[in-house]
């Protein structure tokens, strides 16, 4: 069973310092919003379900300890609270999400006491972490579903593993129910630079779960997919566009015109929370460019010249015409998206 | 203009340390072969044209303080030690051609009196940078001539510049050609995990001769190429074989289906002592796999937990339906290529 990743635990958030991993396992527990802001900016919770539930614990932890004593008063400090977690990182919807439902929840609830107020928001955060880890399991026996007899070997990139959301990961959620099943299954892992949450993450919890796993540097991944050594691409995703495009990590792009060319069909596993139908086409996700440092000394020392230029997008967007499916919680949707998508939403 | 990656100084082998590199410019004068083994086996000195002339450079060094008194015992000692230089790198085609010509001019010159011999060793190697030099700048020439007015800003992966020949490099000479000429290139670098030669190598070669340069992770080739941000690709080849098929660096695979999807030219520098007709396919050239700690701890800090399981083929093969055209010294060759390159070698 995949470790916790995030849990409300002694009055604090209690998480994984992910960015420690793999060569250590701390945990911090998180009682202000400034820390939880920095934790999450510095991707030391990172994974887009961890970030929302992250975000719905950093709201409660902004205002535990209001002296606010009137609704507008405590609604305003919430307001003040979402807008500055919003800032930590722009690119990940479900950020957005998790806010906006907490401060829906104070809006509704404006007539009940501050204090019960308060309770309400650590509740819905803690309510979150239960969803999601429903979420992660029926997107796992979905996904089993699409994998059982047809592939036994996978390529992921990145981390969507249980450290990316509460327990059991998206992309990876189909992985731990095969084995929970008794099922053949093996993992390639893309390291992922610049940070490598794959070297770092991916093979670290395949490795606790005791789920064979093989890293290879992410320009290994033709050889890997040409050679008919996996069966199958699964990625997670920060965020979906209406159209099925695909906003995840950078380098998922490149997996997926590869996996397209090699006729290995390519799997994003999606929490119908980071589908936003307000967006036409993944053209319209802004795209997060990080620090140069990150490439250039990502390591502890430095391995590029000083001075040089660098381009450093953390995300790319994979057009939906390389997507095979998305695995939601409520099932598998094929192209074409915008349909399915629709339908999927009740919106025809 | 590029710096001199190997020249004969001072009685020794003058190398530049690429394993120092960006951060530290350090000559090494190499005086036995068996440095001159351990400095290509360690990637101290690379690439398939300079490890070609370091190889020649090593066999003369190993016999040059021969008491050998006869021909049979002075062949003999040049036997073995062109035995021990050829395991130091497995895929490299010129480190075999190099040391068959001047076994070869040993043999052709079996009457002449052993001092004899050796200085013609010496002076074999020296032709080499000479040859090396000229093939380079045709190559450049012939580069340019492809890409001028069509290509201002190119990719390229790994390091076939300056560092990896004598000194004008293969798939980085047109692009010195062009600046030299005064006319507008770029290049967008891929670092080429595992052993970073594009950050450590080309991005510090091409800052040193003035041409602007980006440094991008191999992942974000997608996002660069799709995007157009760049109107061509040039790498270099370890091996060509005989239908066009190119090994190169890992990684130059995926980079060259890239270039295929969104229609840009994927062109390969290739020396014609590159290309091997001996082989029919790139399935016949053997994969040097590499250790699992370049990938798991390259940066002077383990980065993947320790016991995962590593797949590290230091090389690929790109098939040649993918290769726009390779740019040979002698010109330009297009597909097909099993035609096209007996044609190159007079061989119909």
């Amino acid at each position: 069973m995949p470790v916790k990743t995030i849990e409300w635990a002694d009055d604090a958030v209690r998480i994984i310092d992910q960015t420690l991993l793999p060569t250590e396992v701390r945990y911090l527990d998180i009682t202000d919003v400034e820390t939880m802001w920095e934790a999450i900016k510095s991707l030391r919770v990172r994974g887009a379900p961890a970030i929302g539930i992250a975000a719905a614990f950093g709201l409660y932890l902004a205002v535990r300890n209001s002296g606010a004593t009137d609704y507008p008063a405590f609604m305003a400090e919430v307001d003040r609270a979402a807008g500055y977690l919003a800032t930590s990182r722009p690119t990940a919807v479900n950020l957005f999400w998790a806010l906006k439902r907490v401060q829906r929840l104070v809006q509704e609830n404006a007539s009940l006491p501050i204090p019960r107020l308060k309770q309400r928001m650590l509740d819905e955060a803690c309510t979150m972490i239960d969803e999601d880890n429903a979420v992660c399991r029926a997107i796992g026996e979905h996904g089993a579903g699409l994998l059982a007899g047809r592939a036994e070997s996978i390529l992921t990139h990145c981390n969507a593993g249980g450290l990316a959301t509460a327990q059991w990961g998206t992309a990876l959620a189909p992985v731990y129910v095969m084995a929970e099943r008794g099922q053949a299954v093996r993992v390639y892992a893309d390291e992922t630079r610049p940070l490598l949450q794959g070297a770092r993450l991916t093979a670290w919890e395949l490795q606790q779960a005791g789920v064979p796993v093989t890293l290879i540097t992410d320009n290994m991944a033709a050889t890997v997919l040409s050679h008919g050594k996996v069966q199958a691409v699964i990625v997670g995703t920060d965020r979906v566009a209406a159209n099925g495009d695909v906003a995840n990590k950078i380098g998922t792009f490149g997996v997926a015109v590869l996996a397209h060319e090699f006729g290995i069909p390519f799997y994003v596993a999606a929490p119908t929370s980071s589908i936003d139908m307000s967006l036409a086409t993944g053209e319209l996700i802004p795209i997060e460019e990080r620090k140069p440092e990150e490439v250039t000394e990502g390591f502890g020392r430095r391995t590029a010249p000083r001075g040089v230029s660098v381009f450093n997008p953390a995300f790319d967007v994979t057009p939906n015409r390389y997507v095979t499916a998305l695995i939601t919680e409520k099932g598998v949707v094929r192209p074409p998206y915008v349909e399915s998508l629709k339908t999927l939403f009740h919106l025809t």
